[in-house]
Parts: C-alpha cells; sequence; structure tokens
C-alpha cells in the first residue's frame, strides 16, 4: 500500500483492512476532516457507499441496514458536533445489539481544546454505548503503528459482531493534507516492502466467533421441567438481528410441539411469520372458522387480547428481547411460574424480575440442544384444555380482527389497527416491513396476523425512540431484495424528514405508509388526558401539517387515502415502482377506543365459552 | 408545596425553585415519561414555555435563545434516545459558553439496563461537554432529599453561569403515577409544613457570581507594554453571550486610542458594529471615500483582505475566541510579538500556540482597568504610520468591495459575499443577524462592514457546525424585540429543516435569507476539488432540492431572488410581518473567484501605494 501522503495512506490501510475483513456498505456524511476516509471509501470497489448529508439520519440508515442483514454497516462523518448527530442510533444499536461501525474523523490531538475550529473531545463520545472505542495514533508510516492500525481494523469489525453486537467507535485524527495530494518524503520507500507497509492478501488479522453453547446439564434440566410441566409456555420476544438469521423456527416449533407449549410470537421474532407454522395454514386471512384440535396452531399472534383472561403458565421459556405487549409482560410478572430467559450474552432483559432461570446460550444453540434431547425422552402428554384454550382464544381474536377489519366495518368504524392488520396481511411473500414505534408497532402486535410467508418485521425497539424511523427503514431496504414497507405516524415522519432523502440519493424504494393523527396518538387514554392544559398543547401536540408538500419537496408520490379504501391503495402501490406515501388519516382517540372495544370483545367471548 | 403524587410534587418543586432562582424559558420535548415537569413548567408562569417536536431542534432553540440573552434556557425531554438528541447542541454550548440547563427524565434506576422498554444509561450522557451533572435521587416527600433538590436547581443554574458558562445536566428519575393523578398517602401532611416542603419565600438559595478580577501587576505590565509599543493591535474575537452584555465597546475604544492601536473587529465580537465607532460614522456604507487622517477610525473590519500584507503587530492584546479570519490567524501566529491573551476562565482559546501571556480576568474587567491605568501614565506617541496603514487598507478594502456590490457589478459578476454585505449594510438598527458557518460566516467577516448600528451578529462559532443554525436563530428571535435576519446555506438549511416548525409553533420571526448554491460551497477550491471523483459526489453533494416545496409544507412566503434583484427584496421583506424566505441562487466556485480576485484587488492597491 502506497499513497501521497499519511493521513491518504492511513485512510487506505483502514478501510482495506475493513473491505478484506468483509465490510459491506459505510454511509458518508460530507466534511473536510474526514477527507482520508472518504477517499479510501469511494476508491474501494467492495465496499457500498451511500452518501448522506443529515448526519443523524446517516447514522439511522447505516442501523436500518444493519439491523436487516445483520452485518456492520461503517458510518463516518467529521470533527465536530457532526459526530454527536449519530448519538442517538449508536445509543438505539447498542441496546438493539445491532453491528455499527463509527469513525469519526479528528483534528490533531494538540488542537484539543485550544479554541481551534470545529474541535470538540470526540473520545468517548458514546459514553457506554458502544462496545469498544479506540482512539487511533495519528497516521504514521512506520511498521509498528501500521501494524496496530491493520489490526485494529480487524478488532473494531470484530467487536461489533461480539457478544452481544453493537456499535463501536473509532475515533481518526488527521493531519493536512487531507487529499491525496503528494507531499515530498511522506511515506519512505522501504516501508511499502514490510509487511505493514503491503499488508496480508488477505485480512491482516482473520478473525472467527465462538458459538455460545448452552451448559448440558441446564439444557437437561430445562427440557425436564418442560416435559413434566402441566402449563408450558414459549414466548419469542424481539430478536436480534444475528438471533433472527441463526435461530431456526422450525426447531422452536418441535420443541413446543413435543412439550404441548404454546409459543407466543412477538411480531419481532422470527416466529409471528414463516413457513414453521403451516398448520395454520388452512385459518388463512379473511378466513374466520375457528381451528379444530387437530390443526391447532402452535404459534400465536392474538395473545395481547387474551393471554391474561386465560390460566397463568406454570413454566417459560423465553427468548429475545422484552415482548411488546404490555399484557403479555404483565401476566408473566403476575404467573407463579418457573421462567427460564435465555441469552447468548447473559443479558438480564427482564424489567419485571420474576425470571428465575437465566440461561447463558445462543437460543438457536439452546433449541437445537433441546430438540435432541427431548427426542430421547418420553414427555407427558400435556393436558389437553391447556393447548385449547389458547387455540380457542387466538382463534377469536381474528375473528373479531376480521369482522373489525371489513370494508363496511371500517366505513363506519375506522381505526388505525386495521392498516396494520392490511398492511400484513397483504404484504408480498417475502417482504421487509419496518414499523415505527408508539402506536404502529403495539397495533403490529395485536393485529398482524401469523402467516406463512415470509415477512421480516423490524422497528427500533432497543430504545423504542421515534426519531430516525424513515432512515432506518430505508436503511434496511438497502440491505435486501425484499420489497420494503414502512408504517409510520406523523410525529415520527416530521422527526426524520430528512431521512426522505435516501430515497432518490440512496436508490432505495419504499410503500410508506402514513397514519396521521396529527400529534401524538399514544397519550390519549392515559391518565394525563384528564388533565388539559397541558393535554393538547404539551403532550397531543398537533401540528396541523400537511405532508404532501413535504413528499413533493423529496419528488415522492402521495396519496391521501381513506381508512376502508387503503387496501386497494395498497394494492396498487406494492404493484407500482418507485416510492409512494400512503397517508391516512385518524382521530386518534377513537382508535384507541376501537381497540379497547375489539378487546373487550373478544374477552367476552372467552368468558362465555367458560360458562 | 404539596402535589397529588410524589413525581407531581419533585416536578412542582423543581420548577419552583428554578422559577425563583430567576429562569425564564424552557423548551419542552412531548413526552411521557418526563410529564411532572412538563406539567409543572405549564403551571408556572413566569416562565416562557416553547413546545418543540423534534429535540435536536428543540435544544439548538434553546442555545439560540441564551446565546442572544446570556441567560440560562432550560430544555426538557422525555427518556431515550431524546435526551441523546440534544448532545449536538449541548457541545456547541459548552464550546460557545452558552448557559443551558438540561433535564432529561428518566425511568426509575431499578429499570436501567434490565431490558425495559425507552430505557438507556442517561447518567453522564453529555460526556464533559457540561459544567455539571447530577443524577436527581428518586421522588420522595422527606426534608433532607426535597432540601438537596431545593438546593441542586439553585446549584444547577448557577453553575450555567459559572466561569465559563455553558451546560448543566439534570438527570430526573421519575416513578409512576408521572400524571397529576391523586394517590393515597404519598405526601405525609406534616412535610408541607416543613422548611423543605414549604420551600423559603425567594429562591432556597440565592446566589451570586464573582467578578473575575484581573491582578493589578498584570495589568501594569500589559499597560506600560501597549504604552511603550510601536505597533500595538487589539483583535476582539467571537464573544460568549456573557462578554457579549458586560464589555463596554467604548472602554475598547478609549484604551485604544490611547495607545494608538486599530481595533481587529471579528463580526461576532461586540466591536464590529456599535455607537462607539462613531468616527467612522462620515464613512456610510455606500460611500467610497478614504478616510482623512483626522477621523480615522479605530475600529477595523476589512482585516482579512490585508492584515498579512501590512507590517506585523509587536504587541497584541487578545480577547474572546479564535478569529474567524484565517489571514488574521495566520498574521498573528507569524508575528513575533508580545500577545497577551485574556480570558476570564483562564481558557487558552488560542489554536496556534503564539500567546506569550495568559491574563486571567473578565475582558470588561481587564479593560476597565487598563483604561485607569492608562489615564495614570502618559503614553508614548504611537508611530503614526503604523494607523495610517490600517486606515488606508481598511478604506481601500471597502471601496472596493462597494464597486463589486453595485446593481450593475451583481448583474454581471454575482457573488455570496455581496449578500452578506447587504444583508448587513441595511439590517435595521437595531437587528440581529444570525450567520450560518461554512460560507456565510466567513462572508460577513469580509463584507460586513462596521457600523454605529446595533446590530448583534451570532453565529455557532464554538464547534461550528452546519446542525441546528435554523432553530438557533428562531431561539434567539425568541429572546429579542429586534427584528431576526439569518443567512444559510443550502446545506444547513435542509440539515434542520425541522427547525423551521418554530416559526409558528413558538411565534417567532425571521427574514431567512438562503444562499442555495445545491451544495457544500465550501469544498470548491481545497485541493479536494482536483480529485473528480469523489468530489462531486462526496464533497460537492449536489441535491437538486427545491427549497419552495419545503416552504410551502411549513406555511412560510418564498422568494426566489436575483442577486442584483436582493437589495430590494430584502427591504421589503424587513419591512413586512410574518416570515419569509429570500432564495438567492449561485454558482460557489464563481463566488470564490470573486472573493479572491477582490481580495488581490485590495492588496495590489496596498502595493503601489507603498511604491
Amino acid at each position: 500500500m502506497t499513497a501521497p501522503n499519511r493521513s491518504t495512506l492511513w485512510g487506505r490501510i483502514l478501510v482495506d483492512e475493513l473491505a478484506k475483513g468483509g465490510l459491506e456498505a459505510v454511509c458518508l456524511a460530507p466534511g473536510s476532516r474526514s477527507t482520508p476516509l472518504t477517499v479510501a471509501f469511494s476508491e474501494q470497489p467492495d465496499i457500498e457507499v451511500y452518501s448522506h448529508l443529515d448526519e443523524r439520519s446517516a447514522a439511522f440508515f447505516a442501523l436500518g441496514r444493519a439491523r436487516r442483514n445483520g452485518e456492520s454497516t461503517a458510518l463516518v462523518c467529521t470533527s465536530g458536533t457532526a459526530a454527536a448527530n449519530f448519538h442517538p442510533a449508536v445509543i438505539e444499536a447498542d441496546r438493539a445489539r445491532v453491528p455499527l461501525l463509527v469513525l469519526t474523523a479528528d483534528r490533531p490531538p494538540e488542537l484539543r481544546d485550544s479554541g481551534a475550529n470545529q474541535t470538540i473531545d470526540q473520545r468517548r463520545l458514546y459514553g457506554n454505548a458502544v462496545r469498544w472505542n479506540a482512539d487511533l495514533p495519528e497516521p504514521n508510516a512506520n511498521e509498528r503503528t501500521v501494524r496496530s492500525l491493520r489490526t485494529t481494523a480487524a478488532r473494531a469489525l470484530s467487536e461489533t459482531h461480539g457478544v452481544p453486537p453493537g456499535p463501536v467507535h473509532l475515533n481518526c485524527p488527521f493531519p493536512k493534507p487531507l487529499e491525496p495530494t503528494p507531499v515530498s518524503d511522506a511515506i519512505p520507500e522501504r516501508f511499502v516492502e514490510t509487511l505493514a507497509g503491503s499488508g496480508r492478501e488477505d485480512a491482516f488479522v482473520e478473525t472467527s466467533s465462538a458459538t455460545q453453547t448452552p451448559d448440558s446439564d441446564v439444557i437437561d434440566a430445562v427440557a425436564r421441567t418442560l416435559a413434566t410441566a402441566d402449563r408450558p409456555l414459549i414466548v419469542g420476544g424481539p430478536s436480534d438481528p444475528e438471533e433472527l438469521s441463526a435461530i431456526e423456527p422450525e426447531t422452536v416449533v418441535d420443541v413446543a410441539a413435543r412439550v404441548g407449549a404454546p409459543i407466543l410470537a412477538d411480531p419481532l421474532s422470527s416466529l409471528r411469520f414463516g413457513l414453521h407454522q403451516r398448520v395454520t395454514d388452512a385459518e388463512a386471512p379473511g378466513n374466520s372458522s375457528t381451528d379444530t384440535r387437530d390443526d391447532r396452531p402452535l404459534v400465536y399472534g392474538g395473545y395481547d387480547s387474551y393471554v391474561d383472561a386465560l390460566p397463568a403458565p406454570d413454566t417459560v421459556l423465553r427468548f429475545g428481547a422484552s415482548p411488546t405487549s404490555k399484557s403479555l409482560r404483565h401476566a408473566l410478572r403476575d404467573a407463579e411460574a418457573r421462567q427460564f430467559l435465555i441469552d447468548p450474552a447473559g443479558g438480564w432483559r427482564e424489567a419485571t424480575f420474576t425470571a428465575t432461570d437465566l440461561v447463558s446460550g445462543a437460543p438457536s444453540a439452546v433449541f437445537e440442544r433441546l430438540r435432541t434431547t427431548l427426542e430421547e425422552r418420553e414427555t407427558n402428554a400435556t393436558d389437553d384444555s391447556w393447548l385449547s384454550k389458547f387455540a380457542d382464544a387466538e382463534a377469536r381474536h381474528w375473528s373479531v380482527r376480521n369482522r373489525a377489519t371489513t370494508v363496511d366495518s371500517l366505513e363506519s368504524d375506522p381505526f388505525e389497527g386495521a392498516i396494520l392488520a392490511s398492511v400484513l396481511d397483504h404484504a408480498p411473500d417475502p417482504a421487509t416491513v419496518f414499523v415505527s414505534n408508539s402506536m404502529p408497532i403495539r397495533d403490529a402486535d395485536r393485529f398482524g396476523r401469523p402467516r406463512e410467508a415470509e415477512l421480516t418485521l423490524l422497528a427500533n425497539r432497543g430504545a423504542s425512540g421515534i426519531d430516525g424511523i424513515t432512515s432506518t427503514a430505508l436503511g434496511a431496504a438497502s440491505a435486501t431484495d425484499d420489497p420494503l414497507v414502512l408504517v409510520t405516524g406523523d410525529l415520527a415522519f416530521y422527526h426524520d424528514s430528512n431521512g426522505l432523502l435516501a430515497v432518490g440519493r440512496c436508490d432505495v424504494d419504499a410503500t410508506i405508509v402514513l397514519l396521521d393523527n396529527d400529534g401524538g396518538g399514544i397519550f390519549h387514554k392515559l391518565p394525563i388526558e384528564e388533565f388539559d392544559p397541558p393535554f393538547t398543547d404539551q403532550f397531543k401536540t398537533p401540528h396541523g401539517l400537511d405532508f404532501e408538500a413535504l413528499a413533493e419537496f423529496y419528488g415522492l408520490a402521495f396519496e391521501q387515502v381513506e381508512p376502508a379504501a387503503f387496501e386497494d391503495a395498497y394494492r396498487r402501490s406494492l404493484e407500482s415502482t418507485g416510492t409512494q406515501i400512503l397517508s391516512v388519516s385518524f382521530d386518534s382517540d377513537r382508535s384507541h377506543d376501537r381497540r379497547r372495544a375489539l378487546k373487550d370483545r373478544t374477552r367476552d367471548g372467552l368468558a362465555s365459552d367458560r360458562r
């Protein structure tokens, strides 16, 4: 490796090692100090470059891409506050275990706190939100320093895929010249001949990761407890990107079938959608017939309506992050059950503090081992009524939902949940659906019916912010050939309006479903609603924005759609190319009432069944 | 003080003490966890409430307000990534010494790292960018805890006005209920009777700040050196908000007159504009006659063109931050002069490392003492040619500028600098002008002619980012009855497009001058221009956005203006009410060429004068 000056050399070596280490994509924001990195990434044919103008959106785009494909995405910015704009996405990457490699260009160290322009203290800028951080030495063409640089590149990438995966920060000081401008005597000729100078043919350091293999005795104990339980339950919470690709849903279903445990599948788990639930195929969307015992499903999605109205489980096997459904979280809290919590990183993601056993291990490995163990032993026949109760309640939930989402129903009683039902029922197979926080993810949880289709449902549930939603979705779109659907509320859509620039700039497309209830719909039905002021001005915060003009600013097609006409408009959008925004207006208060009424209807039915 | 529950009590007491401590304004972003603060601020009549939907813009708005009036502004957000969105503005507040009080609501401590929703580690979130931070204890109605809360409120406000002023972070955990919902036995009746419960009539703790009084011997030495110098120079760099209001420009002028020192006044200092320079009045804008010796000015603004072409100073007295002008910074670096650097915080804001003396003290106090000291002693008559050289060069600079900014000149040779010239020449008296980073501030420096008018020129020069520009400007507008003019480039305008929501929401108005050169104009003429790719795609980054649609989205008037017609459009906008966006398109490359040509013309004149 050679270069006309040291900063250029440094950028090229770093990027060369990242490419050899398997980095596939980088999001760049323009700036002067980052020139050595920008130049090197632009020269590197094996790394896809996405150009962004707002660092906050750039970081969420990178997050979305890495979340979708589980591969590290790099981020580059110039010195100063630009780096702080990455912070929200870095925190989400930390909490959601998404691999992200943040490269912040910096001015040389002697300029720190000297009053120099665009110079802040960038060391440890993201606090403990990163898995690892390093302040690179200044560019220098000597053997040890460059070997350390090549090693650091390998290490940084490897740390993003650590246990758990997450963000890593390299702060990179560069002196001038920043451009590939020749200077005399920058790189000694003999340096190029050294190992550091020329690098190795492949990566300078090959890295590998270990499998988090669970303890055999623990697996035996879990298997024994499950097999002898009267009311066993499996709960799949939101998946990390790594687990999303590692776990085999069929294995989870097999374990569930052997012990007679219903699987409550969070919409963000790998279990809500996919071929593993073929047994539920008979119950296609729109068909309101209840299941018979013989084709009883094992994967359940409507539990938010009924889980706390059924008998409590005596044994729970949980994996993934904390479930989206508050009813489920409370039901698990209130069950006096043995609760096994599986986590590959020994994480304790269980905020009700009712877990009795923390099983360290990758969920994929734990279920694989459980299946093998259970194959070798007799399992008790579970009380048949346990599974039946779930099957009945589940059937009733979807029956109620289906009746509430007909065109006739929506004309008289429109509600936001119907859009999520429609989006997920009619999403192509395969498709990636990104859902915003606040109400959309809750509605996806309640009204997104399990399907055989390969739907990848994603959301920013690490820290559950409403920032960066559009960018994260478009970043996810960049990682897949699937069509992408984004469902977002008006506040989130406004918050990341800058993210729309990526549609044209990064050549990604989406069907964007905008649920516009003019403000913070989630605050309705919270106790604060009773206190107005400040409810309307400070919580509901109506803004009256007409997003059609925003769509025009970004050159995107925009259509205002009535709730009852949504399904047709959605199908048309899916069949067309380019990006369309389908805006559907709702009264959030009314939507809340409707959600509550439907839940009551499901539960009323259960009660009468029991009589 | 009483309340229906502990979280509400806590919010009310905190806000009560902040109001008693003199806090005048708060920017709120909606959220659930922050309900106790939001409710308390809404109830408090003495604190102005500004409601924002994007926390990043909210923080810059608060920054702008505090920057304009020197008073702390508070910021409130909910838990999670919302708080990280404040980070860029917190960094700018740190570097620019702007008082800012950041209140982040948090979930109770047992939920940290538990997998709970919207929960991150918010302690020390802003690293060493804050003057002080505290993680408040949980709300509790016991005497010691509440006394600590009242004291902490006073302390936090006081720390924002410390030496130097800056941001302070209070992390505030709240348990449910968050709303003012009554719970039984929350606040013991006897508690309300206690000192902690009822507080004091005025602030619980009255605070006062000391003056940074300089050492007398040092003042004597500075005075002696200045008085005996052959070529003394005073350099006023960008002012902190506190110094901007404390310093008396007349005193600086008096000192300068006594020792025969030209004052090079950064546009962001308190010296470029104002009545103290009455002597320059004869030279009204548009008048290209040169000064005579007798009404020679002491305040100079055109030095970027010529300072490095004049003899070097032998003694320099500097205060404020590092000057905007690179020519000046380099001239100071290359002068082998005694350089006194005045800083109230013992800050060392001098990135060329050529200062010989660091004078600790408030610049206002230093100049006051210098004047008194100099009154009592004879000063050497300065070599007359020293001031004459500056006066001649200055006159030539404005003469060249005036010829380049006539309507005829602009029709044939438009350039961005002409807009800054016009904006500042014709800004009403008084007015606040906020100027974006990158090229606008540099053009304001070069082409903003000293005037007697009370213009307050502001920019985010702490970290010099192009983020949050619109919000900072609108925040400044909220702090003053002056008309506000914002001059911004297209990248900065896009970056903080969300900031425009404040126009309607926070009832502020501005004349927004948009210099649209479709991308990063600053990168032209940098060495990277020679390397394309990646120059166009990754540095220049043209986006082709038509901001008229953005203006429509926010319901703002938009006018596309030709450079030669700008002055008329600008005057019309100043005479009208509401917010107007005046967009002027430029070719940044051509603007660069023109700037260079004008500088050459001024310097060529100087050279021929000397022959």
